[in-house]
């Protein structure tokens, strides 16, 4: 019964925070009065009043109130007890991080699964795959663990790029990246580029947004996905 | 009795594989006939006899043997009888998690403490600082800790970039990154550019190659240190 967004950006190019998902999340969250946020990943170190603050301007937009979760005195009952839930985007690592110190993960997921309309953009979308591997974020703070929800049979490579094309910089190229990943694990991965998201049904989920996606598997060359398909792994 | 070098690359853009160190390289590692190589980092996934291939290639060139770690039975002891040392660049985590796994990291440590001279590009410089929390690397495996040698009192993060100017993608940027990380920790970090290394004498420190490289510190602006000067934290 899931119905999430997962999302490559909060944020595209000249526009406002969450400005070109308002449309989609107004039909997503019909019905809802107030999203419980999640702020962990603090983007740039900002606190969690702030960045709760920014989540609430933009949902005020569509008429829904946001609560941080951080305003709970038990982030587990805020997570059973949410509405609906949001995620925001920011460093992977520190939001697992904190996902597992105050335990809250395996409540995230139950509540998913049972079909607690949610959102996540970038980091909070990481979170959705099975392992938050292909993060792009630096590993500012050491988590208990990389294993993630799992709400998808894959992982998720946030904000995707491709290689630039003459570039002088010696440093690996997303695609390098992904490919390393694949000499040490099996789960698939899709590149979602910004301004791409997913949108899941249940067990159905579909690329939407204006580009096509790149899904990597393991010994397999690279493909395309097209705007509009069923991804199927 | 350190003696080390510590470049941001191997390669830097046009030449061949550690071409633009081995003048350097020649004098620091005078006398030395044999170099253990440790290709833990396996870059794009590579295997460990291909890797020490392409080292024992460009060394040949200033007349050094260079010997893989994996072919000796006892890795410790490979380190600890080593005449010199060149760790590769690849991925991070690998390389930590195989520092770990091998149980080689305070033998690693005192030989280096001790003056044996080392190389270490890219991810083998990363592993010289306090912590490997400033790495570009995607978390492809998941090591036992983030603490590396602290051969040096600070955090490399090398392959710096700055800002792209008009770059449209929503991505933090390098400077962003590190600037998080200071939210959650203290240890300085300097942003090594491709063509730039340390070279560590003791305790003394100095920036080499053609750039400036940029360090930041807790709470303090960035700023930009001239090659030839000492890097004083």
């Amino acid at each position: 019964m899931k119905k999430m967004i997962i999302a490559s950006t909060s944020t595209i190019y000249g526009s406002g925070y969450l400005d070109y998902l308002l449309p989609t999340l107004q039909t997503h969250f019909k019905g809802i009065k107030t999203v419980l946020f999640i702020p962990y990943a603090r983007p740039g170190g900002i606190s969690y009043e702030n960045y709760t603050t920014i989540a609430g301007k933009a949902f005020t937009k569509i008429n829904i109130t946001v609560k941080g979760i951080h305003e709970y005195e038990n982030p587990k009952k805020a997570i059973l007890n949410a509405e609906a839930i949001f995620t925001g985007g920011g460093n992977t690592f520190e939001l697992v991080n904190q996902l597992y110190k105050n335990d809250v993960l395996s409540d995230l997921k139950l509540v998913l699964e049972n079909g607690i309309p949610y959102l996540g953009t970038s980091a909070g979308s990481n979170i959705c795959g099975v392992t938050m591997m292909n993060t792009n974020d630096m590993p500012i703070v050491y988590p208990p663990s990389f294993t993630t929800l799992g709400c998808i049979p894959f992982n998720i490579n946030a904000h995707y790029l491709d290689p630039i094309k003459d570039s002088k910089h010696m440093g690996e190229t997303r695609e390098t990246r992904i490919k390393e990943f694949h000499v040490f694990n099996e789960t698939p991965v899709l590149g979602l580029r910004e301004g791409s998201w997913l949108s899941v049904e249940d067990t159905k989920i579909t690329l939407q947004g204006k580009y096509t996606a790149r899904l990597f598997k393991q010994d397999e060359e690279p493909k395309e996905l097209e705007s509009g398909v069923e991804v199927l792994i």
